[in-house]
């Protein structure tokens, strides 16, 4: 994979790497309010979904199904939310989020929704585990 | 494709359909404010993005970037932002939408963004004649 994928500051600041793909880095982004991952394509200079490949964007909607799985074995969900937005951070991002109707943001947007609320360090410990876990036996 | 596809009522109230492709129907929504396209799978029963196929997926990702590629042939556009939410309307629809950095709801995301607000039937003839001849040419 590229060697000159970095991953936007902001995005680095508000999340973690969780695991690697083929071509995805997933993340989990430290917000306590949502269950939430991150997928950053590894291609340098791509903003826009519709700037991949059809190869690319393909493989980027497997690994996407496939996080939603493991993000659903691991946290409750009454709906998926799935976007790529990158109006704050441009870098190419696609966001995987599990929604509760009761959630603090329900039924609207995550996105601009109030301030993140980072988790305690022993609370994301045991959730990155899970969450390593389940990502690893997603098909 | 399936005859027992139907669009929700919400959708329909909200849009009107410009284009059938192999998948999905394309649809229009009726705001001023936002360029803004829906694309629906003509699956029945599908409402998470993760639910489609490998191969419906990826057909649904291709046509997805085939309306963003007409979309910004229409209109000015800063950036793209595509999403699957379906927190209101649980059928499966994805949103194509063509943001502006001075829009009105920029930098935050139009759902949920104050009110919808209606074309003139002369501002939308307009539109749909222009989009279906950039949606027919978009590869």
């Amino acid at each position: 994979m590229a060697d000159d994928f970095v991953v936007d500051e902001r995005i680095a600041g508000d999340s973690m790497a969780i695991a690697q793909w083929p071509l995805c880095q997933v993340r989990l982004m430290d917000d306590a309010r949502f269950p939430w991952l991150l997928l950053l394509p590894r291609r340098p200079g791509i903003e826009e979904l519709s700037d991949l490949g059809d190869d690319d964007l393909a493989l980027a909607m497997r690994e996407t199904k496939r996080a939603a799985a493991a993000l659903r074995r691991v946290a409750p969900c009454d709906k998926l939310n799935i976007a790529a937005l990158g109006n704050v951070v441009r870098q190419l991002h696609i966001h995987v989020v599990a929604r509760l109707v009761d959630d603090a943001a329900w039924p609207g947007p995550v996105w601009g929704h109030g301030r993140r609320e980072p988790r305690r360090a022993s609370e994301t410990q045991a959730l990155v585990a899970r969450l390593q876990a389940a990502l690893a036996a997603a098909q």
